[in-house]
This record gives structure tokens, sequence and C-alpha cells, in this order.
């Protein structure tokens, strides 16, 4: 029994032997499957045949996930760690309602199993690249807060900007400072849906200064990644010197 | 009386005693909560209630604003300067429309006392975010200049040129080289609102170099500034090395 | 015979000789003709002459290539080899459909030709730029992975919320994940063509937070690039001084 | 005579003498005022008294400018490499129109006039970023122009693809590779105006392809221009360093 349990455990949580990358890929594959099939379930007018082998899809999917969360509770040594752990409950969460019958449907979910993935990369040669944007990210964490803090104060100051020049001419469109709000996320991020715009004189000058200062605002996160990954790489090349000087 | 001045002082000026930051922090969640008033104040059809409430709600806001001014210079050592400083006068604005009855509403200048947010940053490790911002700045000063000037002669030239292409065509879009300005400012920023754009063949033609250069031209700000915070980040290694081997 | 196969090798497959250099330029300007031949044909409404000439400049442009692919197989060392090469085979599929009088129309595949633009750049100072661009990818391949992968999680999300949010209000627009899905494209690409937009408060509010983070998404290509030709530029440096250092 | 032609010279051709500054910054102004005035010409339903006046400034501007250009003439050391020199033949461009009575209009040529604020900027401290900039240009250009090639090359690749794909489902909008070309610019260059998007299921696959490309491709150009600003600030840091060091 012993034996088999880590032998099982060998298979489930470690992926750095053959049967268990196997059993990751294919748990894997299996997420992609629901994921799809949940969003075909959303597509109107699905005909019945359709509908009937998308259910007998998600019961056999649910079975298995179902017996996957019960053999890693089995097989992990610590195991109110692994149901507490995010993604013992991201297991659970993504196969309870079914069991449940309950309204709410939490198949969704599944997307953030996704990140076990990452697991996989641990051994393959993109775990140096996981590492790197990390590294990136400690790096530029600090300048990245007081760049979002600005952004939004910049946000908020042209809404109350476009919405006393926008207002009158356009009350449908700019009814409050919540709608202006709406204007300045889709106009600063450049998407631009077309929804609302303003066609004041007053309200275009005062778009021009506010895009002109959006186009260095959202200049910004890029200037900062390409400064940490150039940091990062570096500090790498100085190390692979320095390990190189010390050997000699 | 002397003392309980200089209390006063250690609660309002300074943010690193305990009392300081809860002093801070209590006023800029006002500061927060006195911007969503106003916002939520420009809903059409508020109920009746909802606008009781805010407007009590904005004078206890005014009242502990104004109790906070007062309080800002007794104990400024030097009242004469705080009053005209830009906090001062940020301060008075923010609280004097509402004693003097005026029609003009200032409440929204509150947004720049959040500024004052960038003080509770000088003690927190935020501080040298906010410091490596400025350094960048100024590498870049000069270049962004030059740049913004290249920038406001390049839409000028695809007002001109757009102009010529589209006015003929669409006399109503196209009205005069101010509203072809409008049409070179949403394209080049890439916002692309779709309330004007080029039919006519030539202009479509015109609108590609245009925006071909228009590519680049978008590209500068970021290239500047990941170029500026480059040089900052290795500057500041730099010092650290130079500090470490000085300290052997 | 043999001295005229060597010759006729000489101008069609080398391009540092005079002739091979104007037989090259040749066969692009016929073949960037061909395709504005081929993209003017889809124009609806042509007239009568314009339609017959461009036939008859699709016969010679088809027969010169023929007799191109012909020379190109006998002046081949490894006929079998150049045959199904990448080259052999998209130039013989250029032709084909032309012999066979089949339904599908692969002329525009004539634009993969147009790499062979890159053998004109091995010769001239452009070779150093695409080595260089080369370099950059092998830098920044694995963090583009592990990018593309994070992003395609980021879509999947961003879709499956904004279903939740808009499917109600907009039926029509939002009718399943997969139209969804092509808002989140055209959203998180900063595209915002306007057929397709939230339109309710929590939809709205829910955008505004896939931006934020859409934002910092779309700025990490330009990071990684931007740090991987900081990488590429500094070593081609160190090269340089190192050479010039053992020169000494 | 001589001594006074030698003293205009010394006002209309160098800028480091105060009358020279003065000068200068006057005819820019002139500049300036006499471009706006050309855009507000093209407001349709000007009153007559604006008209008039705007007329009078152009008389006015014109005799100011044909006087610059006559003494520009005379003080010119060499008259007839001026009269023929980028800004020779613009100045007469921007004048001639006016005494010939013709049709055309090229007042707004004008434009080009300021790029004569370089010649400011080259004893101001804007000269270092002036010069950082055509550095940076040289050290990128190759690169550009390898980059350049290949976006047109997956410009008309895409617009190929949607053509295949939308066509049939929307023959107004995609009526011919060139309708598809103009979607491809304002899609890859994520302006995205609304005007044209793809409706059927391939066609939105393909362009969320495109897009994912065209992101990358996007992100080169601001990649390359940090990586050049990097390379010349540490080039300028690496010569400070060097002539500090050799005068130790």
């Amino acid at each position: 029994m012993l034996i088999m349990v880590s032998s099982l455990k060998r298979i489930i949580e470690e992926n750095n032997t053959k049967e268990g990358k196997i059993f990751d890929i294919f748990i894997q594959i299996l997420i992609v499957l629901s994921l799809i099939s949940f969003s075909v379930e959303t597509l109107p007018n699905l005909s019945k045949d359709v509908s009937q082998f998308l259910q007998l899809f998600e019961i056999i999917a649910i079975t298995i996930f179902s017996i996957e969360y019960l053999l890693r509770i089995i097989v992990a040594s610590n195991k109110g760690k692994f149901i507490f752990s995010f993604y013992g409950i991201i297991d659970l969460l993504a196969i309870l309602p079914f069991y449940l019958s309950l309204g709410i449907d939490l198949r969704s979910i599944r997307i953030f199993r996704l990140f076990r993935i990452i697991r996989m990369f641990k051994l393959a040669r993109y775990s140096k690249a996981v590492q790197r944007f990390k590294k990136a990210y400690d790096i530029v964490h600090d300048e990245m807060v007081v760049f979002i803090v600005f952004t939004l104060i910049l946000l908020y100051i042209s809404s109350i900007g476009i919405y006393y020049f926008e207002n009158e001419a356009q009350p449908e469109q700019f009814k409050s400072v919540f709608h202006s709000l709406w204007w300045s996320v889709s106009t600063l991020t450049t998407v631009g849906y077309g929804d609302i715009y303003p066609v004041t004189c007053g309200g275009r000058v005062f778009t021009f200064f506010v895009l002109l200062i959006g186009l260095g605002i959202v200049a910004v996160p890029s200037g900062l990644i390409a400064s940490a990954f150039t940091k990062v790489r570096e500090e790498e090349s100085q190390r692979k010197r320095r390990d190189y000087g010390s050997n000699n």
C-alpha cells in the first residue's frame, strides 16, 4: 500500500519522471478541452446532439478531475496544507458546483489551473525565462506602483476636465464624471472605441493636451520593463564573467 | 500653549511619527471620499435622499478641511510662506468657494491635494522610485522638448495634407485645417475614434505614410524613457560598486 | 555547353557579380509588378482594356518565371535538393496553377518569393542588421514564448469576464465566449474598432482593470526587444574592444 | 556699403549675436502667425471683416518675407549656392505664388521654414539632444530599413488574407486587395477607426494571428530606439570617463 502511494506520488506530484510528465500533460490537455467545451456551450442555438455530447464530455472530465483531486489529497505529505493551498482550493471549486447542483457555474475557474503549466516550465528551458520575468518585476515593482498612482490621478483629472467641456454639448454621452471616466480610460489607453468622443472645440483641445501627456504615460511601462530586463541580463553576464574569472 | 502648538506641529507637518501618519492617512482618505462624492453629485436623476446625504457629507468635509487649513497656518514656522505656497493656495481654493457661495465650483481642485501623497512616499520605500523618475526625467528632458517640437510640426503638416486630400470629398468632416488637426491628433496617437477618417484613395495613401512615420514617432518616448532608466540604474550600481570598493 | 551552364549559374545563383545583381533585381521587380497586377485584378468594375492588358502581362510574367524556374533547375548542382527546397516549391506553386487551369489562384504566394530579397541583403550592409535581428530573437525567444502563453490565458480570462457582465445587456454583441474573445483581442491590442464594447457599469469597470493589466502586457514585447538589442550591441562593442586589445 | 552688408550679414545669418537672435525669433514668430492665418482662412463661413484682416496680414507677411529673401541673397557669400539650397528654394516657393497670382497655394510650405528653428537649437542646450537623435538614428538606420521592408511584406500578406476571408461576406467593405490594404494599415498600427473590420469567423481568427505578430512588429521600433539611445548615452559616459582619465 505504502509503495503504491509513493509511486502514485511520483506520478502526480513530480514531473521529472516520464510518467509524471505524461500525467501532467494529460491533465493540462483535459483542462484546455474542458475550457473549450465550456466556451462552446455559451453559443446560442446549439443543436441537441452537440449539447448532449458536451454534457457527456463534462461528466467524464468532472469524474477525472475528482479522481485527480482525491489522489492529490492521498499522496500529499501534509494533507491540510494541500487542501487550503491556492491550487487545492481552485481544484475543489472547479468540481464542487457540479455535485452540489448549484446555480453558480465555476467551471471557468479552471483557467487558473493552467498556471500549473508553470510547473512544467520549471524543468524545461523556460524556467530561466520565468525567473527573468520575476527578477525584472522585482526591479520595477516600486516604480510601477508610483506610476499607477499617478496614472489614476491623471485619469481622474482628465475625467473632470472633459466633463466640464462636453457635458453641455453631449448630455447623453458625458452624463456624469463616471461616464467621463470611461472616456478617459478608452482614450488614454489609445483604444478609442468611438462610442464616446469630444465634439466641442474646447474638449478637443483639452483631449490634445491629455493625449500628449498620455502618450508619455503609456510609454513609461515599456521603458521601465526595457530597463529592468537590460539590468537582469547585465547582472547575468556579470555573474558569468565573475564565475569564469574565479575558475581561472 | 507653545507645547500644544509644537505637538500639533508634530502631528500635522511631520509624518514619521505614528500620530502624524494617522493624521495624513485620515486627510487623504477624506480627500478621496470628497472627490467621489463630488463625482456622484454629477450623476443625473439623483434621489433626494442621496442628494441630502452628499450635501451633509460636503459640509462635514469642508469643516474638517477648514480646521486643518487653520491648524496648518497656526503650526507653520513661516506663516506667509505656507499661505502662498502651492499647497497653501490649493488648500484655500478647495474651501473658499463654499464660504463665498460663489457660482464657481472648485472642489475638483482637491485632486491636487492628493499629490501630498508623495510626502507619504518620502519615508517609504517608494521614495527611491520617485527619485528615479525625477532623475530619468532630467536625463531625457532636452530630447523630450526636441521631440515635442518635431511632433507638433508633423501634426501640422499632416493636417494640411489630409485637408487637401479630403476636404472636397468630405466637406462636413474635414471642414478646415483645425478639423483636420483633430484627425491628426486622434490618428497619430493611434486612438482612432472613428468619427473622422479618410475615404479618398489619395487620403488613405497619405495616411499610410503619415502612420509609418507616426509609429516611429510614438516609439520615441518609450525608447527615451527606457534608455534613461537604464542609465539611472547603471549609475546606481556603479555608485554601489564604488562605495563598496572604497570601503575595502 | 558546360561553359554556358556555369556562366548561367554565375548569373542566376550568385549575386556578387554585376550580371547576377541585374538578374536578381529584374526578377524582384517582376515579382512586385505581378503582385500589383494581381491586386488590381481584384478591383470590381475593371474596364475590358485594363483586364486584357493585365491578362497579357500575366502571360508574359508566367513565361519568364517558368523559364527562370527551368534555368534554376538546370544550373542547380543538386537538382533534387533545389526542387524540394522552400524556394523551389514556392517557385513551382507560383506558376503551376496557370498551366493546370485550376480554379485555385496561388499567384499571391509569390509574395514569399520576395524573401529572396534577403539574399540581396547578404552582400550589402543590411546583412549585419538582419544578423542583429536574429541574435536579438535568439535572446528573447524563451521570454516571448512565456509571454505569449500568459497573454493567451489573460485573453481567455477577460473573455469569460466580459461575457458574464455584458451577455445579458447586449445578447447580440456578446453572444458567446467566442464573440467576447473577439472583443478581448481588439481591446487588449488597443485597436478598438468600435463594433463591440461594454455598456454596463460592471463591464466598464472590468474593462478598466483588464486594460490596466493589458497596458503592462503590451509593453512587455517592446521592453524585451529593447533589452535584447541593448545586449546585442553591447556584445558587439565588447568583441570589438577585445579584438582591438589582442591586436596590441 | 560693404560695412552695411557685413553688419546685415551678422544679423541675418548668424544667431549668436543679440541682433541675430532677435531677427531669428521675429521671423519664426511671423512664420507661425502666417501658418495660423492660413489655417483660419480654411474655415468656412468666415465673416468679411476677418477675411479682410487675414488678407491684409498676408500682404504684410509676404512683404517682410520678400525683403528677408532679398537680404539673404545680398548677404550670402555664395549667392548661387543660397538660391539653390533647400532653404533658398523653400523661401522662394513660399512667396512666389503670391506674385504670379497662380491658382496653386504653396503657403503651407512655410512649415518647412520652421526647421530653421534647429539653427536656434544649435547654440542652445538642445543642440546636444538633436545630436543624440542623429547618432541614435545612425545606429538604427540599417535595422529600420530591414524592419520597414518586412512590415510592408506583412501588410501585403495580411491584405491578401483578409481579402479571401471577408470579400464574400462584405463585398462593399473589402472590395479589393487595395481596400483590404487600408484595413491592414489601420489595424496593424492599432488605430482601428471602425470603418472596416472583419465579421466572419475565419476573418476574425486571421486578424487575431495578424495582431499577435503585429504587436511584436509595433514593438520593434521602440525597442530599437531604446537600445540606440542606451548605446549613445553609454558612449558619452565612456568618452567622459576616458577624458577624465587622460587628464590625470
